[in-house]
């Protein structure tokens, strides 16, 4: 591997035709926010604005403000959804929405933890980017709010029955992670220690079954394996894109053990998880190779891959492992050739179990300005590492 | 088209494939009601119980019972159902759970208005089956709750916000369809001949979109179109499926145009939804050719095949349409070549957009002893008629 020429194309990538994408295509200009369902060629064929992708534009823009380039028109971009947000994002008590009309209506109730831990990530960033305190504070209320609706984060639309299963599920203490780091800056030292501390138990200790050497998506409320279909439920990119949040607490908190271990959980997953007929990485799993309830078990998502691609080159780069270095050349290879759309900017998101587009948009209802650009900044900020 | 022969063939695949399967391999011996997450062979994978399949389990063996064959054995099989329900399936008044663990504690609130709707198709042919009156009440106190719940099924688990954008959806009118006929021994010929008029102006004059030609699955609470991701939503085996029950209440009420109206729309909607390259009818497609929000939407799903079948044989015997006839023929070939499972008893349910076998289960959270035999006993019923 060249890591050089490599580091070069994922800068390329991003900033010769993902970023420029987003940025040209996905603002309204009438009433602020992003449109998110972009096809092909980046015509907008829906208008309704989802909290997960207008709260991780925001983050996006701002990041890169914040660590690439002081470029203008990224801090507008970023700032311009932020506002959106702030006024129309949530219920006036930081409860915020999952979905919006186009005008910035609420069209689904704030029954989404991930709607507030995104929230929180984005204006955590453009506080950063712009030293406007009143987005760092809407950062830190939010995610006070998360922590008390950890226990039950659905409320009132929680559908199960108390009592007779309680699971706990890996989504948020994996989220938490990512989340206390990003937000160092406003939480402090101390509270992102204690956070990380609890959050690093639950992903290595709870979820991950040494006995299988894999990641399950629920357990039990006392920690122990869940015979059901939610208890036997994989999701290998979910495990893997864990894995390089794991590896980054466990840098700041200088575990090189934790990063090990991370790492070895991340290869086992993928080794899982990889399609040996038609390559790729499974989107869902069952445990004991039973039938899975989500009918798209084996298509090939773009996060999937993307997140394994920053976990492999972070193994790589934090261990020296040749194992992860073969593995991330593996993905990269199945990545760009399937996902990377040469004709037009951005990357396709849905492949079928062969790797054939199943969908031909750019964004949707789940697909938005985050995980393509995010991963190859990444990448491409790790290649440079390589020197 | 023999249709003698033909029949003989719908009728050894239900009695001497497709019944003995469910009567051998679901029931639970311990606890009661049915096991429905079988593996090819039949053997258990999971042991929770959804209600939508437990009762459609009791209604297909009263069903059986009823009109083929006083066999005990099928009584038998219905009634221990029945009962398990009875103490099990609801909250004590009426509100039908989603799902419960094998031992029938409730895993899933009563949010799914549809676990109503076939708990009392269930209760009303077990009514029906033993004369016992209490499960003929149980029927109908079920369907007074279903029509006081119309307006707002979901109840407090109703994520939309009120007021942005107020659709109704089409299956709830489209079972009243089916339901208001198969309890009119209950609920009398007055009130089937009220519920049949509403239902069926709903289905034919405002989910119907005639500019399309095709049956959209949300609308407006004033009928209008509604240009959103639900609103162009197309599910063309639930509108295929409707249209036989449209057809049994123009024949119930004599009105040979509401046939074929009905005969009509199915055949636009199956030339729409049939896939010209590989064959099979789509599960989800967008009116305006958009990415729907479903990742399975190219599969080719069990039941849509299976409820094609009756409306074109119904649409056939009741008009003689050739088309009808032709596409009967083309369906019939592809369904028992790609669902149908040589080796073992009971059909697939799962196919990739190739008719390649995705999941190899033969029952599982959605898939029971519902829509195989069902549909094989309309067929051979129809065919019969034929002569």
């Amino acid at each position: 591997m060249n890591s050089k020429e490599l580091a070069s194309a994922y800068k390329h990538e991003l900033l010769e035709r993902v970023v420029p994408f987003w940025l040209e295509k996905s603002q309204d200009p009438k009433y602020g926010g992003y449109f998110t369902c972009l096809n092909r060629e980046g015509e907008v064929f829906d208008t309704d604005k989802f909290i997960w992708l207008q709260t991780r534009q925001v983050w996006l823009f701002s990041m890169l403000y914040n660590r690439v380039e002081k470029r203008p028109e990224w801090l507008d971009c970023a700032l311009q959804g932020g506002e959106f947000l702030k006024k129309y994002g949530h219920d006036g008590s930081l409860n915020w929405y999952f979905s919006l009309n186009r005008e910035g209506q609420p069209l689904i109730q704030p029954y989404n933890i991930f709607s507030y831990t995104f929230a929180a990530m984005a204006f955590a960033q453009l506080g950063l980017a712009t030293g406007n305190q009143e987005y760092s504070e809407i950062a830190l209320k939010t995610f006070d709010i998360i922590l008390k609706k950890q226990d039950n984060p659905k409320g009132q639309y929680n559908k199960a029955y108390p009592g007779t299963r309680n699971l706990k599920n890996f989504a948020l203490p994996m989220i938490l992670c990512n989340l206390s780091l990003e937000m160092e800056h406003i939480l402090g030292a101390t509270e992102v220690e204690k956070t990380a501390k609890e959050v690093i138990h639950q992903v290595m200790e709870v979820f991950y079954r040494p006995e299988h050497g894999l990641i399950v998506e629920n357990v039990n409320a006392d920690g122990s394996f869940s015979d059901t279909f939610d208890g036997r439920l994989l999701n290998p990119g979910h495990a893997i894109e864990a894995m390089w949040f794991i590896m980054d607490l466990g840098v700041r908190f200088n575990q090189p053990e934790t990063v090990s271990k991370a790492l070895k959980i991340a290869l086992q997953t993928l080794d899982y998880g990889w399609d040996k007929k038609y390559g790729g990485i499974f989107y869902f799993m069952d445990l004991k190779g039973h039938p899975t309830q989500q009918l798209e078990w084996d298509q090939k998502l773009w996060w999937v891959h993307i997140e394994t691609l920053i976990t492999m080159i972070k193994g790589y780069q934090l261990t020296g492992s040749q194992e992860a270095l073969r593995a991330f050349e593996k993905v990269h290879d199945y990545t760009w050739k399937h996902f990377r759309d040469d004709q037009y900017h951005e990357w396709f998101g849905y492949l079928n179990r062969r790797g054939e587009v199943s969908f031909n948009l750019k964004g949707g209802k789940w697909k938005g300005c985050f995980h393509v650009p995010r991963g190859l900044y990444q990448v491409w900020q790790t290649l440079e590492k390589l020197g």
